[in-house]
């Protein structure tokens, strides 16, 4: 089958000959049918972080992997066992892998597993391959009314989704979102879908600003332009917003956001970070905030999506700025998303184009 | 009146001739009994942080102002309207100053209010007098049982009690406590007060470390000779503390707390901060951890610790070690507390020696 294979630092390969897994007893077999590229695949195109350079301890693959893992898809063949899902289905997958048995398992955050991983990031396939075999557990139905290319765009939508729910967001909250990259861009949709009364977004980009109007935000606003410590407090009655969303993580959003929240405020961190930032805590102390941070998603996460996009509280399609095909992944896909962000929130693989 | 007075770096003076503040309506006179030695007073005495070198927006008073905020005393007059204590009752003093209409003072956040000070630190006189006259809501009686050099202790006790309010305590927890300083002792009382099942109290200092053992920590370590963040997550069946209170504040506490922290734990930040220290956000992101910041003390902590004195599961007599005249304050507290660490906890000065 066609796969797009990683092989180390600005080496993915699109291959022909890659054998099929096998669908063993309590798996689904998967053909993707849209494949999102993720920050995450862009990072580890130029610098490998979350790629098995050594045996990964629950896929035991190393490099060369298949990629992939922002997927929807049908299902063509069900193990032995397989009770919720049948042939022919359209699906999105949840491509978290863990383990089940250590502390953070135990304690049902998965999503934090020791010994943790993803489809199509640690080994296991992904879905840039015309078949890819998966537990049951993470295959999720899409309604009739959700098609398929919106079903990539489940995953993205479950960070958000999952970020939102770890704070104590109510109708009523401000909420300040920084960076209206495809992550913040979420975060903004998923709280329209909850009606959340006021949603300041902080964005540079003139083409994200547009985009974060678009999606529902209510104030847009460039720090470059604004003081977006003094405005966002004027715009939540001199007090600050209830909830700010970090999805830059530079140094300059970390200071913002712990400056900006609210007296006994939270602030939700949904960046990954490159390196160590300065850090002043008492920016925290002299309000009493809380600074919480989040990781990936949970397949309750990805079922809430789902439910949104199925009674059109999300409408997430002006998400998808190109489609393309498979042999120009690195060309049109990663190297576009580097070298055209203001043009691009999310490019689609679309697998049925050969 | 006698009166220890803050002049600027390094210079407190104490006078005899200070006049006596009026007690007005519903305001309280108070002779102070015993007053604490904080390190607040220590750090204003290199370097005026608190002291108003402006007019202070709630009390107008600008440097010299009279030092003291951890104290009991014997109340001497009532104001008119005063209805909670009497003349001759002993009391302890909640020294927070607030303006009751900003933001935080609206949301009972008075402690973090945005023009907040404090009785001893902001102007409005000071424990280190023979009279100081504060409202009736700042004055709470001590209990028959509770001894006057007891009550100058309910202040740090207090800022403990805050701390550990701030975090989701239960008797079944785990709890990490990074510096055996006055309050890092305090919060290991207040939590065997109520009765946590493992503390675990990490300090360099030999005297501290014994301190922290006759309080009643299960286990005292010096992160000099162990792995804090392997040992502690030993101590929790592997997952790690399910709280960790950074009492230290300095880069290796921060680094630690949320290096030792399980997955989705608590850290509480008790410590203020001198500068931006190095920080890196991903140590809560993989754990899905919390950092919360405390500050101060509300009246409901203060109400919390004398109950607790009052029953005897708090029995922070052994913090006391050593009592000064006033006239000593500079040579044998403050001094003191900077050239022999090890020896000290408190130093109260006892108003009553003349």
């Amino acid at each position: 089958m066609r796969a797009a294979r990683y092989y180390g630092k600005e080496d993915i390969r699109i291959e022909t000959d890659v054998a099929e897994g096998e669908c063993g007893e309590g798996q689904v077999r998967v053909a993707p049918a849209f494949v999102g590229i993720c920050g995450t695949d862009i990072h580890e195109f130029f610098q490998p972080t979350f790629a098995p350079l050594e045996p990964h301890p629950l896929t035991r693959e190393t490099v060369p992997i298949t990629i992939g893992h922002e997927f929807s898809g049908i299902v063509t063949e069900v193990g032995k066992g397989v009770v919720s899902v049948r042939e022919g289905q359209h699906v999105a997958v949840q491509p978290t892998l863990y383990c089940g048995e250590c502390a953070a398992c135990r304690t049902n955050a998965e999503n934090v597993c020791h010994k943790g991983g993803f489809v199509g990031l640690s080994g296991g396939g992904g879905g840039l391959s015309d078949s890819v075999v998966v537990a049951e557990i993470s295959v999720l139905r899409l309604p009739d009314n959700v098609p398929l290319d919106v079903g990539a765009l489940v995953e993205p939508l479950s960070v958000a989704w999952h970020a939102i729910s770890a704070a104590p967001l109510t109708p009523d909250s401000t909420v300040l979102v920084l960076g209206g990259g495809p992550i913040g861009l979420a975060v903004v949709q998923c709280l329209v879908a909850l009606k959340t009364k006021k949603i300041i977004m902080s964005e540079v980009s003139k083409s994200r600003q547009r985009f974060a109007r678009e999606f529902g935000a209510h104030h847009v606003l460039d720090p470059k332009t604004y003081d977006l410590v003094a405005i966002s407090k004027e715009l939540s009655n001199g007090d600050g917003p209830d909830i700010v969303f970090d999805c830059a993580g530079v140094p300059a959003s970390l200071a913002t956001a712990c400056q900006a929240v609210k007296t006994r405020g939270t602030v939700v961190n949904v960046a990954i970070w490159e390196k160590e930032v300065p850090f002043q805590p008492n920016m925290l102390v002299f309000r009493e905030a809380h600074y919480t941070a989040v990781l990936g998603y949970q397949r309750k996460d990805f079922q809430a999506v789902i439910g949104h996009l199925a009674d059109g509280s999300l409408r997430p399609e002006k998400m998808i700025t190109s489609k393309i095909k498979l042999a120009d992944l690195v060309e049109s896909g990663i190297k576009a998303l580097v070298n055209d962000k203001e043009s691009h929130v999310k490019i689609l693989v679309d697998m049925g184009e050969k």
